[in-house]
């Protein structure tokens, strides 16, 4: 069995990337709690650097490998864009280059978010095997996006940040996409708060997480994942990531797109925070009530990122 | 002459109203920084309750009223939205009744932003006069939107937090529309830095503290007041904030609404900050060049709100 992320990696890695990232805050919003009759806080990680939380986990498996003396020459990986971009920002701050296999369809000013960063955009179908032939080609290493137990310890700074902040939340409400995010949150959850529910909430159309629970694997999907929420489109889940949420984890809901869409701007207006839509997924799932509150009383929504397309019209 | 407000009603202002407002968090823009050459921070008064600084001066002034015995049975303002709202939030937390003369053509969510916390809206060209009717009417007390030393106080915290936040700023550029908030930001920058500078922007279009500075005193603008920058549209200074800004304040610069329009996405995108137009003047002035950087190294921008019409698209 895959073993999970103990609460010590985690609380090492919040070390290790505390002096560059920035300690988000958690804010409330009396708007989203009086809507809802419950206490609703978010963890604004679109104030990221970056504009999202994928910073966290690739610093700190960058600042790993360099702690045990393994720094690559050169790192690759595979992003719609947050992960990429983190990476790109990491890579430089390490002082190695970085190329990143993006999808064709990747929204273009997160493919620009890569390059404004000084890293090498591949475009391509096959993004895990064009990413291992670029490893292999040019003798870089690969910083997966989510399935590698250093990029979840490293996420999971941001259930530690929860949790210091407000000790009360008996519901966290977390985006998934390849499940990094949510596993370590989960660990931190887990021992931290043993009774608190941890929640994740994926795209319908985009579905990886839930899907690897149903099949009991993590198999890519069999139609190319596309959603709204476009930084929640992994094409499958991981072999650690299923672990975590199979083990730590309450739900998995998915949220159909039309509840996305109608969640994203009420979430902006709110919180006056620029979102990006796979950060309104939590607010989806908990206002069609596909995620029951239950006897929630506190709960807090992990707003993943803020890296959007859109503009104010 | 009128005398400007000692740091210490600042002080006792912070004290007054510390349970009652969010502590909001100054952030540091790299996008900025890289593009003016310069660290710039932001002060997100966008995520104050009610969406705007405003609160932190309704707040301070009726409770202070409150402590002094002289609490009035109802409240009457005028304000184009913001004040308003901070003012029907404030007195709903006094328990009495408010009333708020808005201008026929205020944006229509903050008409909403102040009926929902309970508020009586009149509309009215004669803003002032409609209000000063009122009080007499029915025995309300005028809780000014600007020209009053425990409004100006109230506003002042947010310098202090500034100051607290960043010592190192040299340059503090604040929104201005009647003058409130950056009489008291440069009470505070004045007593406990003084060698920063502090500097106002209005909207071109609405330069009631520009035009009371060239003709020596508060008088209402020849032609009505209409910008992008709907929450900057005073129809006039006051004798307090006049008094303050040709005291303390180191210049006040005008800016045209283009300007203010091309500066309010990039402001929005850059900080992930979702605000009003009215805080994007800092950014346009420094843009444009009609406000120098000079020497400064360290420089904040107040964002005073974040109630905005648009929706993203």
């Amino acid at each position: 069995m895959t073993p999970t992320v103990p609460l010590a990696e985690v609380e090492r890695a919040a070390e290790r990337i505390r002096s560059l990232v920035v300690r988000t805050p958690l804010l409330e919003s009396e708007r989203l709690g009086a809507e809802l009759g419950v206490r609703v806080l978010v963890k604004a990680e679109n104030l990221q650097h970056t504009g999202s939380f994928k910073l966290r986990g690739a610093l700190n498996t960058l600042l790993g490998w360099q702690e045990d003396g393994e720094l690559p020459t050169g790192v690759a990986t595979f992003s719609a864009g947050n992960h990429g971009a983190a990476v790109a920002h990491a890579a430089r701050l390490a002082g190695i280059p970085a190329v990143v296999c993006m999808p064709p369809a990747a929204v273009a000013s997160k493919v620009e978010a890569v390059r404004g960063r000084g890293a090498e955009v591949v475009f391509t179908d096959d993004l895990l095997g064009t990413c291992r032939a670029l490893c292999e080609e040019r003798g870089h290493r690969l910083l997966h996006p989510f399935d590698d137990p250093a990029v979840i310890a490293g996420q999971g700074t941001v259930g530690l940040e929860v949790l210091q902040d407000c000790p009360d939340v008996d519901l966290l409400v977390v985006p998934v996409g390849g499940g990094g995010l949510i596993s370590g949150t989960a660990v931190v959850a887990r021992a931290v708060k043993p009774g608190v529910r941890v929640a994740g909430v994926e795209p319908l159309t985009a579905n990886g997480v839930s899907h690897g629970l149903r099949v009991g694997r993590p198999e890519p999907l069999p139609v190319r994942p596309v959603s709204l929420a476009d930084g929640l489109a992994a094409p499958f889940a991981g072999e650690h990531t299923l672990a975590h949420v199979r083990e730590l984890v309450d739900r998995v809901v998915e949220i159909d797109e039309q509840s996305i869409r109608d969640a994203w701007w009420p979430l902006v207006d709110a919180t006056k925070l620029l979102v990006e839509p796979s950060a309104a997924v939590g607010l989806a799932a908990l206002r069609s009530g596909a995620l029951p509150l239950g006897d929630a009383r506190v709960v807090v929504l992990v707003l993943s990122g803020g890296n959007t397309a859109a503009t104010l019209g």
